[in-house]
């Protein structure tokens, strides 16, 4: 199959059903590089004097998402670049995907800051599903939670304003609708490109700059462009309801090729309704132990560590 | 199983797996009568002074509404009660489910109106089908645009100002669901309790009693009050993504037992918001042709009949 760009002899790389076209490499490369482009500026994403803190996990997504930011603003003088890993204490797999991302960053000049949940909160995942303190809660329920706030705080302390996270459409596709099924406004309304909405000045805005690609087009731009990502899946990765979720949605997608981008305009269109419906809910408290923002009063950080720690009295 | 209820020794009839309960059949029938009227009464869906018509099939749903109504409403001086059917030349289909409709109407002592396509706009659905004057469009996107037509006018000119209809939990969370994936907020905002919120006096508001009974309750509450219904399926109504959409969200209640409730009660939530930023899109104007409400300047209606009728020239 030939690319469908007008006088280009190219062999197609991928036939995209959604725009009923093929494409060859050079113009896969620059249809994604413009679509990520027209994201960053429609949803305002970034903007002059930013310090943005990219969450790089060593795979596919999050390396593009450094890759191309670095690529697109890498010699702006007011804007700041930089990486941030963490080390939940998942062995091997964080120990390869770590040696990934540094290798990545050394290769394209970005800084990059490690953290540990050992160093931060004296927990390996590891060996706390091993020590059965968990009490059969799963682990991405507390691997979860720490991640967000290891993140939001040490970007914050490095000085970010912005934190970029490598979310593809299938993800918030398939957040979206899993969020429509459980009836969680709150966690739909923070589904958007740019979120949360600020409405603490402890809160770091989470930036989502490939949220309209589809995730087998992230996959194959790394390939193509010889990112060096890691394909190694976290053990523990097993969230049935979004498996579910996710095979049903590339069933609709395979039957009627523009599913996943209607259900997320869709959500555009309503997200503005989903915050005015919070707006009296969402007050921001600080959390009587760490003081992180929370909108109850113990941190559901500090409220983990004390299910987990308390067990040892 | 024995009923849940305390000093019950009744057999089970069902057990509710959203609820964690066993129900003898009184306790159902109870539930159900209880749970219809609080849909009434907290979305204020019949008031005194109402005249409403009530959308008969003869399948389960709508003979249950107008069961339901006739036993609540039916010897409330203030209150006005009948059913009309609609027969759009689907036969033996329509002939078998008229024939039910008219012996329980006259078996339950209320007055049925009966209206068909043939005599209101010269279709018969079966000849149309036949004729290769659909030029390959589906049976429903006619059948839809008429009955919901004849429904509203007839209902207004019988002196109605509410049209009762037999849409179901399931029906109601599988249309939820298909806008949310069609992105089709104008619908989506249809599909409330009570609906359209009246915007113009041509409109009969139309409301829905059994939202939040699932169908297969419906279906056991028909059996044990032994309503003579029909089991007949139209012949054309196969829509596939409503049928995946069922699919999917039934095997999702299976597992996650509140996850039709859930996306019900969410989507509630939400309504006011989406009827909000609709008010200024959602004029209503007078169809040039028959004066009947449309959003156009000719209403769908007058359209389908142009394009069938427009072939005979």
């Amino acid at each position: 199959m030939k690319c469908h760009y007008i006088n280009c002899d190219g062999g197609a790389v991928i036939f995209r059903e959604y725009e009923g076209r093929a494409l060859c490499k050079r113009h896969f490369i620059r249809a994604i590089e413009q679509k990520v482009k027209s994201v960053i500026r429609k949803n305002n994403l970034i903007e002059s004097g930013d310090s943005i803190a990219i969450a790089l996990s060593g795979g596919k997504d999050s390396s593009v998402v450094l890759y191309l930011l670095k690529k697109f603003f890498g010699n702006r003088s007011d804007i700041k670049i930089f990486a941030m890993a963490v080390d939940e204490g998942i062995h091997p797999y964080r120990k390869e995907t770590l040696e990934k991302a540094k290798e990545f960053c050394k290769k394209i000049s970005v800084p990059l800051h490690i953290f540990s949940y050992e160093r931060e909160y004296n927990v390996e995942i590891d060996k706390l599903m091993n020590s059965g303190k968990n009490k059969g809660q799963s682990a991405c329920s507390f691997c979860g939670v720490f991640r967000r706030d290891v993140l939001n705080r040490k970007a914050r302390e490095l000085g970010a304003n912005k934190l970029a996270i490598g979310h593809n459409l299938d993800d918030e596709v398939q957040g979206i609708l899993m969020n429509y099924l459980k009836g969680d406004l709150l966690r739909l309304a923070r589904m958007g490109a740019k979120t949360p909405i600020k409405y603490s000045d402890n809160f770091i805005v989470r930036i989502k700059p490939l949220r309209e690609i589809p995730e087998r087009e992230i996959a194959l731009y790394a390939l193509l462009r010889k990112l060096n990502f890691s394909l190694a899946e976290c053990p523990y990765g097993h969230d049935s309801l979004r498996f579910e979720v996710r095979d049903f949605i590339n069933n609709m997608e395979n039957k009627h090729p523009t599913t996943k981008l209607s259900i997320l305009r869709m959500y555009d269109k309503l997200q503005p309704f989903i915050l005015k419906s919070l707006e009296n809910d969402s007050k921001v408290n600080s959390c009587k132990i760490c003081n992180e923002p929370t909108s109850g009063e113990i941190c559901r950080k500090c409220q983990l560590l004390e299910f987990i720690n308390g067990q040892e009295q």
